[in-house]
């Protein structure tokens, strides 16, 4: 069997050679950067958020990425749409709830859009997917986790109630469907003052799923690619300006081979 | 008589120097870039799109460019709007209908636009450009063309129904008025890893709208100025983050002598 | 007592240390690199605009700016509410009146958002500032200010009766708050060729507002690093591009004790 250091080397191979087109309803900040950061990695983005069209726009895509960093009613009607067009014709959708947890309608539209649609990745940090709980969930509260262990039991139970992967990002990022649990290292202190890395990991994320139907390892992946990226760029920059440029650069010149031999992911 | 080549070099000398107001109706993904790559060029950007302001904001421009990127029904019906006022001003409209043939959407909103303004120039890709025919047009779809030959009298009968200047924008960029027939061959490969370059192109074409009367002249400046920016940022960049910023650069930098000598513009 | 350079610096310190939340209701063209000056200069950037969000984001955030360059009435609603909420909460607000003066719909807005809220700090060109004078002002238009001294007359009256502080930028920047006059002539020529620049002076007040109660001294300290940062980047960079790049880097790196001595800040 292939280890994931050689699944990450293998899709990042396939990514390049089947460009997939990634259909992305996102936030205004990161608009740019994601197009971006998607076409140097070897995908063709697309955004497209009009009522009238995001069911058409998702038919020719090989995975839906959605975000709610900018939210309203109407976008998330738009995402909802889409994802149900989506989950209807077993296209991957990949969730980002930005600031989930923080208000209310962050913390609503993200479960409407995980109640109507058939997500299978939620990528965010530690708040925002325990914001994401039932109010009969077995979790604990995020003042309650005081371990890695105690992080990992609980985002298995949670993935298991939402039936999803989860990947709960941050210096070493958490990986799991409810029964596998794997983690990545990957990244670059750098990446936290560069807006909207955290929905470019998304977004690869979604890359990825379109070329690989297991979201585990399509997730692993994507986090240690875009986490490589990092590392790779912080090797000559040592500012954000520079360093988000030279990211950019990084998602379009490292081979797959690097990635096999560059990438951090432990399964446990 | 001057050549294509002189009236580019004027073209970009007149544009540094009349710095003409550019207004823009554009797509959230490529605002920032193209409002920097307007500035870097010697344009002044400005988007404005609200319903109550688009008429009062195109009276002071130089020219309009349309481009329905993220488009949503109220956008398009500011595009009218802006449109219609521009046309009634002898304002310059530049479209760009950018995935026009991919959704239903997109290929009525930009017939809406070009039935109900005045446009100038089209820019876009081969296929974009072909789904604006007519339903009884005498032109053929985009499988039924196999030659360069081909694809030059099919724009030229399109240019004539659609009574305005076509630029079919790829390897080599085709613009004709129905009439003439011009090809440009600037261009650098790693511009197809940036977003947006197909729309700033776009807007180029209407910063050079702005001081030159003539669509075809115009339109063959702006793509042969904006490829060799390409070029120009490919000497020294060999990935897209790096050379995105270097574009920028070489708007700025090329003076008018190096773009009569750089630009590839040949008239059939 | 302090200088206005030892405040700078002081002020420098303290944004680094408490890197505050800035809530931004700006416009698209500049949301990703106003958040990514932010995140540079060491401050929490948020942008989030719909009504029924605003008021809940804006209780976490140190300060709010509110930016009308790609206004609709529903942003500028937005802004309003957002605006009624935070004065409330006494938190400091700046607005950029971005084209006052060139559409009513601008000017009316403005406008609007002085009336229903408690602005700290108004910037903006000598033109968008002049527009917002009431119709009973003592002020004189912009073609009647003839000099320096005129101008500062002028914005003291204007500061006085808009009960709020004034930063007229532009080549040398003045700062009133209708009683103190502070000059500030930190900046680079390039800063004219890079979309947002003035934008993204506004929301670095902002960021400064949240560590300094002071107004004037809070928008001193915001020009002249965010000039300085302009002068930084001009020393390696010679093309907008890059030095959109550099001045990123430099609000960075610069310390507190090059800001210190860097700065020209001249109190009248």
């Amino acid at each position: 069997m292939a280890t994931l250091s050689e699944m990450a080397a293998d899709n990042l191979a396939l990514l390049r050679e089947k460009k997939p087109l990634i259909h992305n309803i996102t936030n205004y900040v990161v608009m740019n950067y994601t197009a971006n950061a998607l076409l140097a990695m070897g995908a063709s983005p697309v955004m497209a958020h009009a009522q009238n069209e995001v069911e058409d726009m998702v038919s020719f895509a090989g995975a839906l990425v959605l975000n709610i960093g900018t939210l309203t009613d109407d976008w998330i009607a738009s995402m909802v749409k889409a994802g149900i067009k989506a989950s209807a014709l077993q296209t991957p959708i990949i969730l980002d709830p930005v600031g989930s947890g923080a208000t209310p309608l962050r913390t609503q539209s993200a479960k409407r859009i995980i109640d109507q649609t058939k997500i299978s990745v939620i990528r965010g940090n530690a708040s925002e997917i325990l914001s994401l709980r039932h109010a009969d969930s077995k979790t604990k509260g995020v003042d309650s986790v005081h371990s890695v262990d105690e992080a990992a039991d609980t985002a298995r139970i949670l993935a298991e109630e939402l039936q999803t992967t989860l990947a709960i990002t941050g210096p070493v990022d958490l990986i799991t469907d409810g029964q596998r649990v794997v983690r990545v290292s990957n990244g670059h202190p750098l990446m936290g003052y560069v807006t909207g890395t955290g929905c470019t990991a998304t977004t690869a994320i979604g890359a990825f799923l379109a070329v690989d139907s297991d979201p585990v390892s399509a997730t692993a992946t994507a986090l240690a690619f875009f986490g490589l990226a990092g590392e790779v760029a912080g090797q000559s920059a040592s500012a954000p300006g520079s360093f988000m440029i030279q990211m950019l650069d990084a998602l379009y010149t490292i081979t797959p081979d690097e990635l096999r031999k560059g990438c951090k992911i432990e399964a446990e």
